[in-house]
């Protein structure tokens, strides 16, 4: 049955790139699209006439907010899962990825838990606690291991390698106290990382994008390239299906992935869109943003097709304080997101490039990134 | 020298669909996009925080929007030139294409003029007036010729095919006393009709999109698909750069172009984006809305690449004046305007595709368009 999308309104929770882009995507199907975040001059808060000043984690500021959309989404898994929770149930409001699988999925313990309960591959874990010894992490893996903080951790925060006894023990001198806790895994000894750009509406139709590698530099993301091919990722793919559908999820999720040649371990999920999926916005008939809207008003999801043989996304990293200049490249679009301030590390746009092979948009990509000064 | 366009604050006189894609496009450039019109529903108004209430024609909406800007534009070349022309001299506005430009092409009988200045191929024409006689007409063909008012046709609005003395009569009986004129033109026995996008910034640079073959469809634009070879482009091409050049243009110009097999004749020439361009959100490097925005802000105009080897664009056209309605089609890309209201003729959003040829992309955004109600 044909639907009338446009009289929809949605609403994103977050001011920050990824709302950016989301309400960008959703100009283009007609949708109204509304961004609840604390700063005017927030990258979302650009680009649409219904912007709301307000917190996310304000139970006013919410209610009053997604009484006037329909739908409503967010851009980080790190809000007040559980206020999100009462507000959805007290007033019907309707949100996706569903509030308590964002609970489930913003602690890192609960997110290994269920992983495990699903079978989803993924390195074996233990629950960290300020009685845990040295010996007790050797359990895990003899070589290092690696300490994530449960929560609110991102871009590497949170997240301590550590090879011995005395790096343990500096460790715990900084954070025996800390209130959120910790998990362990095993340092895993990955050939490469890759990522799955996947999706699932709410009439259980399951769509996702061919499998990107991705480079971390300073623990942030800085390119992806692909696709990529692996002899285990039919399995691992028809494994990740269903685990959403097993969940009964709603939207795009962004799963981070090991390749251990032998093996393709999960290594985090992200229950919204993901930085390792922006190249879609050049190589796919459609975009991850349009995926994830689609996903919200029940529209039936078309298959993901490439538009070219080879993409890359490079991401647009401050390096310092000045404000960045460029010029426009030739083999590349820009994605600029508007922030305010340059900063070190943080992430001011990307670029896009797509071409005969995987080898050749990265090369252009990062050819293409010399005409930037960040 | 790399420049800081992060930093610029661009305005769009008008708020419908080409002004809105002029939004989205500077969003992606990081450009602060603000938006003159009169209805916060307008298609513009809903995608940038930076709408103003107001009209392009009154001089105070005018001078007070201007001054919150670093460079502007327009999105229709029927505004009040003269009014125009006063402000951005008195104030010192930068305005592109400049007013003066828009005066002389937005009164067909000066672009026709214009164009047989600079020798840019076009039919043969002469000034109407209400003495003119069926046999001062015949002069310019025997068979059939069209009267088009001077200014604000659009769309098929204002244009007369007239083919024998009963049929002025009945003209000159419902416009004789028409204020704004007429010109009169042999009736073209064109072949196709086809379409070229170039644009030329204030350093003289100048970039051109493959010819694309266009067709109407009760005089609107229906259907776009390209590239399209012609054994006499490259000339055509070198004399409309050759224009641009003279006429010190800065921005996107749309030229409509009529194919007589063994010549290529200028039916009109538009100074801004255009219908017949919106394909290039999808099947060039970079959209027709990009470059112009280049041009405002004196950025390097990269050369235009194909992404795929077959492009096509399909209106979608309202047919009555209930909501439509739609499924997400597999094989094209949906650009929906967000305009309130359905009524047949309007121009309510469009569908790209592209493939490995213009065949087959147009048959899959006509396959495409069976998806909408309108």
């Amino acid at each position: 049955m044909k639907k009338n999308y446009s009289l929809k309104n949605v609403g994103i929770l977050g001011g920050g790139q990824l709302a950016r882009m989301l309400v960008m995507a959703g100009h283009d199907l007609g949708l109204r699209m509304h961004v609840l975040s604390e700063n005017e001059e927030d990258p979302a808060a650009q680009v649409t006439r219904h912007w709301y000043k307000g917190s996310v984690d304000n139970k006013k500021d919410l209610v009053s907010f997604l009484n006037e959309v329909n739908v409503a989404t967010f851009e980080s898994e790190f809000l007040d899962a559980k206020l999100l929770q009462e507000v959805s149930r007290q007033h019907q409001f309707q949100i996706f990825p569903r509030p308590y699988l964002m609970a489930r999925l913003q602690d890192r313990l609960s997110q290994k838990q269920l992983l495990q309960k699903h079978e989803l591959n993924s390195s074996s874990f233990l629950e960290w606690s300020p009685s845990t010894t040295w010996e007790d992490l050797q359990k895990l893996s003899k070589k290092a291991v690696v300490l994530k903080a449960r929560r609110f951790g991102y871009d590497g925060n949170g997240t301590f390698i550590l090879r011995n006894l005395k790096e343990y023990e500096n460790f715990l001198a900084k954070n025996q106290n800390s209130p959120n806790g910790f998990i362990v895994e095993p340092f895993v000894d990955f050939k490469r990382e890759l990522s799955l750009i996947c999706a699932r509406n709410k009439m259980g139709q399951f769509v996702h994008y061919p499998l990107a590698e991705t480079l971390q530099k300073d623990a942030r993301c800085f390119w992806v390239k692909g696709p990529v091919k692996h002899n285990l990722e039919k399995s691992f793919i028809k494994k990740c299906e269903r685990f959403l559908h097993s969940i009964n999820y709603v939207g795009v999720m962004g799963i981070e992935i090991f390749d251990c040649g032998k093996e393709l371990l999960v290594n985090e999920l992200a229950p919204r869109v993901h930085n390792t999926g922006h190249h879609s916005l050049d190589s796919m008939n459609y975009d991850q943003f349009t995926y994830h809207l689609m996903c919200l008003i029940s529209a039936d999801l078309p298959e993901p097709e490439l538009v070219a043989p080879g993409f890359a996304m490079v991401n647009l990293l401050g390096e310092n304080n000045k404000d960045p200049s460029w010029e426009i490249p030739e083999k590349a679009q820009i994605y600029w997101y508007g922030k305010e301030k340059n900063r070190p590390g943080r992430k001011m746009g990307h670029i896009n490039s797509i071409a005969n092979n995987p080898k050749s948009a990265l090369s252009q990509a990062l050819k293409a990134l010399k005409e930037f000064s960040l």
